[in-house]
């Protein structure tokens, strides 16, 4: 029996260099799917190339950005939901964010995702395109598609629904009206149990939406969120990923450190590579 | 003599779980140091828990912000910056930008950062807590302060000044009386050489800056930006990874999507761990 | 034969004090209708009292606000529209923003509007309570609805078509599948040739909408703005001014002098009196 | 004894057309003073002309901006401002803004500005160019100042400081480490006591700033806006309005109506023309 040896950075380095890289969100940009609770995306070019010329003839373009921390593709910080004014471990939700800004459970204290994740496909495990609006994913599909694939304390969950084939369709795929496909709080619960550190869908809400309904109500951000200390990804894809037929990879996400705001827009990618 | 087994991701996520994460940014917050050609950072929490409350008792807090591409710690895309009207590769400035948003060389294009990067600690190579301002950071300087690192094609090179020693003071910092140190063309000729991807640095505006002068001249951005396609990173912080001793690492940068935009706001991190 | 004394301050005052005050466009806020070419209104507060208090017990609450220049309730400065790349008097629109603000009929240029205004009330006219969807008011209507009222060099026409109470649907008031009733280039030149200073109307673009088409044709925008250097106001409201039977009235209405941009929000009001 | 004939729209059209217009604040732009407590003012085209050109060559142009309820020349809702909880008339001040805008005293619910209007001209007063830092003006001085010259109740007095002549300087202007002359706690008194509806300054902050304290105290913020109810409108200029040595004048102002805000951008005029 021989020891595995340690691997350094340069082993490490190897297996990243040779994984496929894959981008698990959106682009920013105006007119993209938003939440009614949330300000949309704006960036306006403040400056354009010959606005300001210096003496050696070069030029800065920039811009003027207007967005929200659950804007596009992102993480909920702790802070984000509270139940009967209260937040994660029982906190004060509301002396919290005196000052205006909070000072608990702000995402600027919202680690790096740097760590395995797996992909849990629901419209694959039920043999369909997507997932109907308002369809509500139980820890039993949960369990079921991930059947054979180990979920460790501390990882990340990636449910798919399929939902962004509706993406270029605003009104579609936020659902006010028509519900959006998502998890029941007994999903929450059976990912919660599984100690993950986050859980990300590839919808606006995560929580199932029924019709009509809007974002009334959330069991499942409750029971992550406030319950259980477990953050949520929104607005993510998963359809290129799931056409790679991997089920596990190292998954990459970092936040932006804004201080004591309620959640972060993330650029999450995947990378998949030799697994065994 | 035996052949290195191809990696897994299990080891990758061995060697990534040992690995010390290093925070490379600063937080985003109002009245952190801003260029002044550019917009600060706001953050105004929109809804605070108790605003709205649900039938069940639920609440959800969010956020307004308003930014910039190149606020706080951010990378810069191609499209950043022209010459006589002209960005990398002799694209057309002007013609790119109609339309409102970058239509070549947008942030979006930019991949994620995911390589091996190297420490250039100027200080200590000079036996200095940190540079003086405006002092001209030279490649004879950065090539002795990368005696025996290799440095491929491809990677980052992270160029440390000690600046962020006075990020608690704008003024000082952003240095448009003082000056900034920084690198000088010279500089930036070897560095691109080199074949890198991106030039990180600590200070406001990668270039060195001279007193009084402000931001009006930049020749290593042109010659990094315009001329030879490589990426610069500002506003980092190398103070914490410059105790570490390393002078290699795995660095992760992940910029948004942001259609057409100049920049974007990063969280750069690096990840220190066994080399040999 | 008399002369008429020189009026005074006095009794400038004693009429206006006798006046009734009309408002004429509506609150800024949240939701309201706005054209898909603009961005909303936001409005957030960055302090609320008991944020911050200070050693005597006093607070100071403020907020971050997030507009646009035709955002509510609004007049168009004359860099708003061009032709063929020229704005009024063969202006050339694009050397004119260069620098990111407008030097040439920038807003900041607008003069306060203190004048005599009538009102050109066309749902009256046609006897219907407002008018259809895509309805094209033309010249012969205003001369019609104006029937034996003066209009003098340098004032201001209302002209009403009761889309004002589809406001609180924002779908129907911006109309773009249904279409939104207004003014033809017919209209517009009778306008201009009546030598006024600035139309006024009740919906989101003045301009007749055709159902589907949006706001891609705008003639009557270019016959007054361009061509004959004629103010537009849009998002009035004059369902209340209606009711009171008033046909002329002193109309106030001050452009914030935001340097270089090409509109701005206002809150026009009419003062109804003696006027015999 | 003959009757005065009651005034007509006629009438007052004459006194206001004959009337010299004369403009009493500030332009609004980037870089402009503004308070620390405040957000500062961005403006950026959005589309330029040529950036979209429609079918027949028409194309519009507009901007995103961004400011505050205090940012340049603006007035002061009763809710800014608050001391031990409470608003004015004992109004809560904290449940006053649950929601996230408040719901009581907002500027929305500000009338408009068509009163008389004095001026109290204290450079003029004391034979200086204007105040010096920190000098605190009286109720005496007020008296004096406006010695032979009727306030009636429900009318707004202009205290003229000089300081718009560093306006251009907003280091000096805004007074931080150096004081602004303003109003005290008893010149406030004198000033409700007449029964004015608003009193408007020249200052960033209309109380008299100490060197280096900021803006932490505020005792005719409280006089006026707590105690008595009376709106403040600041970063006025009266210089040109001083040469002409009125004393006595029309002023017209229009807060726009930002629901549940707690001030607005205004652009006040006076019209200053024949008083007897």
């Amino acid at each position: 029996m021989t020891t595995e040896p340690t691997p350094t950075l340069a082993t490490a380095l190897t297996w990243l260099g040779a994984a496929r890289v894959i981008e698990l969100g959106h682009r920013l940009e105006d007119g993209m799917p938003c939440s009614p609770s949330h300000p949309g995306f704006k960036m306006s070019l403040l400056r354009r190339h010959g606005d300001r010329v210096n003496a050696e003839g070069g030029s800065g373009a920039n811009e003027l950005i207007v967005t929200g921390g659950h804007v596009g593709t992102h993480v909920d910080a702790l802070c984000h939901a509270a139940s009967d004014g209260l937040m994660y471990d029982g906190v004060d939700a509301h002396s919290a964010s005196v000052g205006g800004r909070f000072t608990v459970y702000g995402v600027e204290t919202v680690a790096p995702f740097v760590s395995r994740a797996v992909l849990a496909d629901i419209p694959a495990l039920l043999g369909v395109g997507r997932l109907e609006p308002a369809f509500g994913i139980t820890g039993r599909h949960l369990a079921d598609a991930l059947a054979g694939v180990t979920v460790n304390e501390g990882e990340v969950v990636l449910v798919r629904t399929g939902w962004p084939q509706l993406y270029d369709n605003p009104v579609a795929y936020v659902g006010t009206e028509t519900g959006v496909p998502g998890i029941t709080a007994d999903a929450a619960v059976y990912l919660a149990d599984l100690g993950v550190r986050a859980v990300c869908t590839d919808t606006i809400a995560s929580d199932r939406l029924l019709p009509g309904r809007g974002h009334a109500s959330l069991p499942a951000h409750k029971v992550l969120l406030v319950d259980r200390g477990v953050h949520i990804m929104e607005v993510l894809d998963f359809e290129e990923l799931a056409t790679t037929g991997a089920r596990e990879m190292l998954f990459l996400a970092l936040p932006l450190r804004i201080t004591g705001a309620t959640g972060s827009p993330i650029r999450p990618i995947a990378l998949v590579g030799e697994t065994r």
